[in-house]
């Protein structure tokens, strides 16, 4: 199943690719329409110039052309060949210069020269080509006639949000940049595995309210997070997703507060999976460093595969399509999955009998001929009786008792049944 | 002394080995009246039927006869040859059957094919025989007389309790098992060591106030905390004492609390004699799963050597006199008293003079030439004024400053004497 | 700079070497005076036979002579070669003696044949000699003149103190003993790393108020605590400073608490300068165990090179002025700067933009164009802004961030510079 389930994440990933993203404009606006296709997703626009916390939501960039001719009229560099050959939001330019004096914006990664560097230019006022450093070096001296033909106006800032309603008003965040243009790993990973998530969990019986979010890195979290101070409070667990296609193994990035019941669910997925990494939380990264800033501190943190600047091909064109492993996207949707349900079934009960054990033979819970060894499913029962004292969550249990979560969760289930098991609010 | 002593306690195993023990009757009876030449044992009995916590207190068990009888009028099993041959709580049969009948009432151990299992069949209505597996395959296809003369009747649990008072109304809790048959390490060494030690405790100077109980495994514990449940506030320490005579080094299993006094007092009782083992809590194991239950949550730990299900012999005939070692039984009875020694003696002081070092010189504490190397003795008496600041208790400083417990109590001893030291309740 | 000031210290501790110091007397008067040329120090005098805490001022020892003559009038011994040869605080003696009678009065050291040990003889009332063990073992039988001019008179006990306000009250106390007599390891290095560095602070902007003692060891900070009991809570952090200049790496001794703030920036200090040594507290060694005593229990480590007794040479006449080295000792002044240079900017702030990142790039402290790796002066920004919510300090921030304190202090002030931290005490 994983294996047709990471064709299709990377099926996903393929017709997005060549969609020219930026912090704002039209390329985050199909983007988000065609994710719109696996979950239902609200497209929210907040217009130029609004003051989101520290911040101002910047002009709207739209990009129409972007080359660079030779003066045989050849275009030697043309945005259409690549999302990544325009520094992004690059003011409007259209000159014929020398290659001395085009030089100063010609960017290039001498250390790989074959390869296309992605670069911005948010909230300066510069302008910008990137270029394979084997290309740039080959340039003759001649007049070249560049134009960047783009506007810088007013509009808006537009992100995607999915809300979807549980039991309970506490809520899961899970959220993903859509800024960056032609990237697969970071982050057209993180967008469709978000999505696929959301498509997942719209489907199935939900305790907590799932909010997924669609938004621009750095400003579209601190503007989600200024347009919603009074509700940020009912984040009770939350995840940002980037960078989970590489074939390095999965990776969680604690949250600020470092043992967050999301922090200690992701080390135990991760733990009965194999080789993974944990990390400290770090005030670098991606929107996690807005949701985890100390005005807020919410216990979010991130997954990803390998760590952001730690893989060759970071921010640049070969974090392409051959980059992304169909099996590293199937397997990082998996563990967030089971991530995300751990916290929703995570939960404090009371046992109702907390005197001496209950008698569990006659409530066909023991086998009835005692000495045998007793399977992990008998043990489950009894640290489930001797933790449930109201301040032990069955991820408490499970770590204690060395058991996988899902053991305890079912032996919970068992006793709630039988009535020895119960919920500490719901008493009177 | 050790040498002399570990051969009494085996004596004492030797004499109660041949009685037919289980949860109730005339066996628990007649093990209890001779235990009571050691200690001052007053012997308890609840009604069958009685309500306890979750449980009831079940019919009183009588064994007669059982024998299974060839066709040629042999016996080929008889519980008068072992205790064992019968399933514990088995209800009345007899019956003439053809092997294939009698075959789902017989036990033996195919990969151990000599030793005979121990079985039982509490709170069920069952029916069996235990016996080696070379017998049992070796049995031609007959009809065969099989005869369990017992009475399943309105009785009584009976167990038995000794109370040595104190100084103090805070109580040490020892309990120990007395339910099975003629099982040597599981659990006559705990009945005679657990004896032993209350003929100790009971000719010596006692702060606490010492209760020791002798009872059935589970029920009987269920049953004394349901009718003491007002009164267990009381106890601060208690040992579970089981399995104390194999060939194992000590093991300590640490209360649910896991940082109790008495973990605290085991583990550096243990630390200063060599090889032994410390494990964290579990709930199964003995009658510490009941005290250590969410509702009474008791500092009790369980002292000894091999654990339960880890020695080939548990519940078999193999755990027979020969199992059971003179040397490990004394190491065991000294391991015991040494820890309960230490409980008792563990006390929070404080320095009466905490300002400044007093000057022990003119006390006659401290050499009265300055310079040379200072003996554990001299230290131990600066780290006792230092740490006795009401929140240390000996055992604390005894840790901190890396020194045995007996060497910091005798410095304490020292200070109360010159009126450095005094006992914090006491103060105005 | 290192080597020229070592050898400053070293010429220090040459013109203070032959003076002959005791708890009390004209030899610590001196002392001091000669110290007071390099920071402002009160001599304060406290009279024989005052209560202090536990004990009574001495009287005062006055030594003008003290000397062994053999039969034919040649002085074998004499204070005059060493202040050594005599035991401190010997009472007056003048007599014929045996060598036999003689003998229990003779102290040396028979594993180091050629050294001089220490010895003082203070409340109790005896009288001796120190010498060589060759000597002594060479001294043929003879009648022997002893001469011990010695005056044990009501008095004072003199000390020395150098208060340095600063822009709050709490205060740094440094304190060292100076009742050692020509042992330069112990305490000359101490008392001229502390002068130094008292002119050091005396030369720069404070913080916190510095407080620095110069006592003779036990008696004196009991004496200074006894007298300023009212006070003492003002004192945020302290060193005791002694043995400095040996060629040890430097040690570090935590104060009782254990993690107080100066335990974590000395901690700290070392850590980034090379091998060293950092022990737990112990209620023996220096003037540390009279501040950390339960009732005072001051925030007071002890900082030197080897500690107490681990060096042959402690409390001898070997330990002189070749066993100090001008390296170690200027190295041992840069530590204890460092440390109090640290606790003095070690402080407290508060993010004003607690929500979100704030934007450094519009304030200049980022730079414009994304995608590079970041510098660490870069990280530290982010750490002191994730970090600053009022429960952390910067030394909290640099070992969370694992970055030194310095990048972290700069941080911080081009944060409060842009507005972007404050000090929460000024908070309205």
């Amino acid at each position: 199943m994983t294996a047709s389930l990471g064709a299709e994440l990377h099926r996903w990933i393929r017709d997005l690719y060549p969609i020219g993203r930026s912090l704002t404009g039209d390329g985050v606006r199909e983007t988000l329409r065609r994710l719109g296709e696996l979950l239902p997703l609200s497209v929210r626009e907040v217009p130029s110039g609004t003051q989101v916390l520290d911040w101002t939501v910047p002009p709207e960039w739209t990009l129409r052309e972007a080359w660079i001719e030779n003066s045989r009229g050849e275009r030697v560099v043309d945005v259409r060949r690549s999302t990544l050959h325009v520094v992004g939001y690059s003011r409007p330019v259209r000159a014929r210069l020398s290659l001395a004096e085009l030089r100063p914006h010609l960017f290039s990664l001498p250390e790989r020269p074959d390869w296309i560097p992605y670069r911005t230019s948010y909230y300066t006022d510069g302008w910008g080509f990137c270029l394979s450093d084997r290309q740039l070096t080959a340039l003759p001296d001649d007049r070249y006639e560049v134009c960047i033909d783009a506007t810088l106006q007013p509009g808006y800032l537009t992100y995607g949000e999915c809300e979807l309603p549980g039991e309970i008003e506490d809520e899961v965040l899970v959220s993903t940049h859509v800024c960056h243009p032609s990237l697969c790993n970071d982050n057209l990973s993180g967008m469709v595995i978000a999505a696929f998530l959301g498509q997942r969990l719209a489907a199935r019986r939900r305790r907590h309210t799932y909010r997924l979010l669609f938004i621009p890195g750095t400003i579209g979290s601190i503007t989600w997070l200024a347009t919603h101070e009074t509700s940020v409070g009912r984040i009770r667990h939350g995840l940002v997703l980037t960078a989970l296609g590489d074939g390095g193994s999965p990776t969680y990035k604690r949250s600020r507060r470092g043992n967050a019941a999301i922090d200690r669910a992701a080390a135990h997925v991760l733990a009965g999976r194999g080789t993974h990494q944990i990390l400290d939380f770090t005030p670098w990264g991606y929107d996690e460093r807005q949701y985890c800033s100390p005005g807020f501190d919410l216990p979010v943190g991130c997954l990803m595969r390998t760590p952001q600047g730690q893989f060759a091909e970071y921010h640049t064109s070969a974090d392409d399509l051959d980059f992304v492993r169909p099996d590293a996207l199937g397997d990082s949707l998996e563990v967030a999955t089971a991530i995300l349900d751990l916290v929703d079934k995570n939960r404090v009960f009371v046992n109702l009998q907390p005197k001496g054990e209950p008698q569990l033979g006659r409530r066909g819970l023991y086998p009835s001929m005692g000495g045998g060894p007793q399977p992990a499913e008998q043990l489950a029962l009894l640290w489930v009786l001797n933790l449930s004292d109201g301040r032990h969550s069955l991820l408490d249990i499970a770590e204690r008792a060395g058991l996988p979560f899902d053991v305890v969760d079912r032996a919970a289930g068992a006793l709630v049944e039988r009535g020895l098991l119960g919920d500490p609010s719901a008493e009177r």
